[in-house]
């Protein structure tokens, strides 16, 4: 059933009907029908922040941009991160010709290990990326994966697509966007980034490339809309290193620990530069900071002056205005190292009022109490902290909505799709793209498991595809499910109640007395008037099974648990789960 | 055992260092000994947003200032509000001579029934602040409590104590500052406050009596910290006015809801007027909304011009353009109006693309992800949403730092108390006060459960006073504890699994089946071999029982959980919480 998807004429506001989409506007003929249509399937990364991946298909073939992972929502206890749901991938394993990676983040790249597991086919990214994916691949004990790098510039060429790297500027570098080429369109495909015109590496965001295309013709544009809630421009990543070196001065003899993402190597390139400038040595801790650098700079994309960096156990031997300690942690991870050190669970580094801490960092949504919590803990060490509300010390690797705008009027494209983002961020960017000029109706704004197929240049439709989150609990990938799920909230709440019983399958008796354990419930030992009411009831409850004459144990079952509901509710207005165990001898 | 507390002398860190305070910049001789000291004891509030409640002390005879609630954080699972420890407060009920209420917002008056039920003495607040304390002591059906309306200017005379009360500016009306003044000093109490100069109700801050205050000697100055990590003024309520004038014309024909808090009777006056200039109807929906719309209007501190407040079942009589919804959700909270209506859960509002939302509120730290997905769900539904990035729908009713160091200014303070905020607050605005001049060593910052003493005008020492958390769930109060909450924390990642036993006591053997039953672990459906496995582990762990010789059940449990621990955690890297129940027949 084919179906669509656009936005009411009405107002401004956005709505999931799903109809044809046809250029209203267009004066002349409809767009010649392509001889077979072009479509993008969305497995990820729409009305979440994460988990991007995105498959085009055209002739039979299929090519996969980006295989992210996410973090579980407050709904999702115990899941350690959730992948897309890749059964539409495998399905049509055949069908991939090759994965393309836009950049080394894991909501970019955290699916891929899981994903390589099951189908095989090249992987195509940067130098840098390729080395980061190489260190996940190691450890997932992954062989004989093909890897392949490309610079911006490159166009691979599979059977039915040219594709062609893009350099953006991202947070990290190397970060690519693609222009996906086939016999009847272009489609852009930024990923996540931002213009910055004065970037570390130097290289600017490929604007003349972008407009080059937009000049053939672009059938859609698929923008990130991470920052479209805010307006104006992102500030450029030198200014954070302006910033640090104010804050280098204002620290004085102090000991600098500076708290960044590992993966932000421009950022990390900032704080080396300014400690050499003032002498200090560099120190890191935390082991993907340790990674990453390690990889960074033996691909030469990290220059670290020679006796600059040191081992953390040697800072010691300095004094404390000769040391910057760069460190994981930004977010207020409980295990990361700013985390232990704030809760003196650190096993090198002890904090104290001889400290300066910078977090150069933003919360990510979700995170505010976290890092708030480590924030409160440094201070009581005694340690002066530096963070987002009072300097400069943090910009986003996101573009706000002016650079959204100009990527859109230089691609020009015939479709604008928001993709990277929730539902406000993408109907924020959709909102910029009307403003843009381009025509309501060509703005799609699809949701995970949306299949968009344009069978012309002024025409789509929207089918699904299967589409979800898988999620990963220990060694686990999808047993835990939704039902799972509601048990692990019921049990976070009010706890549970166990309660054993034994009873002669002949004469209905219990053998021997009824056990009644709960775990995360009351103290037991504190509330003995309620557990001996609760052992009262069982008590009643098996009194009245023997006297039954068709005794059976899944009833009896489920009379221990009703009544205790009962009971338990009425004595506490809780409700712990109930698990009854009936034997039968 | 005395002890104190003061800031380190390097840099600007603060420390918790305890020792005695002495003015030690002070070149005469030292100030003469107090004949009884003046105590401050902190059963909360520090160190945390919610929970106030200051216990003041002179000559034997108590007065309380707040009685709040505060939220549960992420690690009290099941916890539906906290409470102060009332511990000091009740081992000296004979001395408590009056209780002060600031203003009727939860974090100072949430826990003052759970407190009236346990002690009895006049609570004095102003006019609305009584009226909203009554319908909770109603809903509580605590009766014949002494209830006193105070006005500010007026001053209440106790046994040792003056109470002034000052007039301040906050997001409810009639909120109060006390100044406590005995023989021996005054205390100055700001409660929550802000100076808005254009307030709704007319009056700003009564800034000319905390300069006469100031004048006149102050030993101490307790001020809100909530904002201390802002810079500048607060805006004036009155900007709101502005915004929602402008987002009404832009609503256009659509209807408007704005969520706000129910408490913030002058932003529903101004959402009110606004309505009425553009002849739109105003309808409710929440109960705590209406409850307060109520009583303050009632009482005369909120004007409805006649007809313009309808019910909300009469909403469908009139076209869109003729209605605003005020509603409760600001936060995002599930059980909400704005949630229900997001989630198309609300009985009486369905919303559309016909709908213009406007969200005047700002998160509370860790209310992000709710407030996001409201707003997103809002905007799948077809409504626009205004909220805080797009433009200025909420202003705090907490001072900035302008604001603040014009208390310090004015108040002349020999002791700086922050108070009101978590650590990076309070040390934010104790750097205020250094900046305003106040010596180092007479900014003392607090933790709940510190009582300082002042000895003197120039000296003070700390001890400690029980205080702490007392967490409610249901209709328990403090029955749930640290360990009862670990054992809902590790419930909620892994789920449970219970294995019950039933042995012979004389043979060893036993008697028919093990029986394992799980919950929030995985499907035992799909997990067929797992579960079969673990069953295998116990028939062992049964095997070897009934070989030993000296047979203890007890024994028995501890090696069926170790077994099924070690057992699980090799196959699924999961550690679920196994209890094991042995019937010894």
């Amino acid at each position: 059933m084919a179906s669509n998807l656009r936005f009411t004429e009405g107002g401004s506001a956005l709505r999931y009907t799903r109809y044809h989409v046809k250029n209203q506007a267009s004066s002349g003929a409809p767009a010649p029908l392509f001889p077979t249509p072009i479509k993008i399937s969305f497995l990820g990364g729409l009305d979440e922040i994460g988990k991007n991946m995105t498959v085009y298909e055209y002739g039979g073939e299929m090519v996969i941009v980006d295989c992210g992972m996410g973090f579980p929502d407050a709904t999702m206890l115990g899941v350690d991160i959730v992948i897309p749901d890749f059964t539409y991938v495998l399905k049509n394993s055949q069908a991939v010709s090759a994965i393309f990676i836009t950049h080394a983040h894991e909501d970019h790249i955290g699916g891929l290990t899981y994903l390589l597991k099951q189908i095989s086919a090249p992987v195509y990214a940067t130098k840098l990326t390729i080395g980061l994916i190489e260190g996940k691949l190691n450890e997932a004990r992954i062989p004989n994966v093909d890897l392949r790098d490309i610079a911006p510039g490159e166009v691979v060429h599979t059977e039915h697509f040219d594709i062609e790297a893009i350099h953006v500027n991202h947070s990290i570098p190397d970060a690519l966007a693609y222009a996906i080429s086939c016999d009847d369109g272009t489609i852009v495909h930024t990923g996540d980034f931002k213009i910055d015109p004065t970037p570390i590496d130097g290289v600017m965001t490929d604007l003349a490339r972008f407009g080059a295309i937009g000049n053939q013709g672009v059938l859609a544009l698929l923008s990130d809309s991470t920052n479209a809630e805010r307006d104006g421009f992102t500030p450029s990543e030198r200014t954070v290193g302006e910033s640090f070196r104010n804050l280098f001065l204002k620290a004085d003899k102090r000991r600098i620990i500076v708290a960044t993402f590992a993966s932000n190597i421009h950022r990390v390139q900032q704080i080396i530069n300014v400690a050499a400038e003032h002498n200090r040595k560099v120190a890191l801790s935390g082991r993907s900071l340790e990674n990453v650098v390690e990889v960074s700079s033996r691909l030469g994309y990290l220059t670290i002056p020679d006796g600059t960096l040191i081992d953390l156990d040697r800072i010691r031997e300095y004094p404390d205005d000769q040391i910057v300690l760069i460190t994981t942690g930004s977010q207020g991870e409980p295990m990361s190292a700013l985390a232990r050190m704030a809760n003196s669970d650190h096993r090198r580094v002890s904090i104290g009022p001889d400290d300066y801490v910078i977090i150069s960092a933003k919360p990510i949504p979700g995170n505010e109490k976290t890092i708030g919590n480590v924030i409160n803990e440094l201070i009581k060490q005694g340690a002066e902290v530096v963070y987002e509300q009072m300097f400069d010390v943090h910009v986003s690797g996101h573009a706000c909505q002016e650079e959204q705008k100009i990527i859109i009027g230089l691609t020009k494209p015939d479709f604008f799709i928001p993709v990277h983002g929730e539902v406000k961020q993408l109907s924020r960017h959709a909102a910029s793209a009307r403003d843009m000029g381009v025509p309501r109706e060509r703005i799609i704004m699809p949701a995970n498991g949306a299949c968009i197929s344009f069978l012309a240049r002024d025409t789509a439709v929207i089918t699904d595809v299967p589409a979800g989150n898988v999620l990963i609990d220990g060694s686990g990938v999808g047993d835990v499910g939704n039902a799972v799920l509601k048990e692990r909230q019921r049990l976070s709440q009010d706890g549970v109640i166990v309660v054993s019983v034994a009873v002669d399958a002949l004469s209905g008796y219990p053998s021997g007395a009824p056990m009644i354990e709960t775990r995360g419930f009351v103290y037991m030992r504190e509330s003995g008037a309620l557990i001996d009411g609760a052992y009262d009831v069982v008590e009643d409850v098996m009194d009245g099974f023997s006297r039954m004459k068709r005794r059976d144990t899944g009833i009896l079952a489920d009379r221990l648990r009703d009544e205790l509901i009962h009971y338990i509710r009425e004595k506490t207005k809780r409700t712990p789960v109930i698990i009854p165990i009936v034997h039968e001898l």
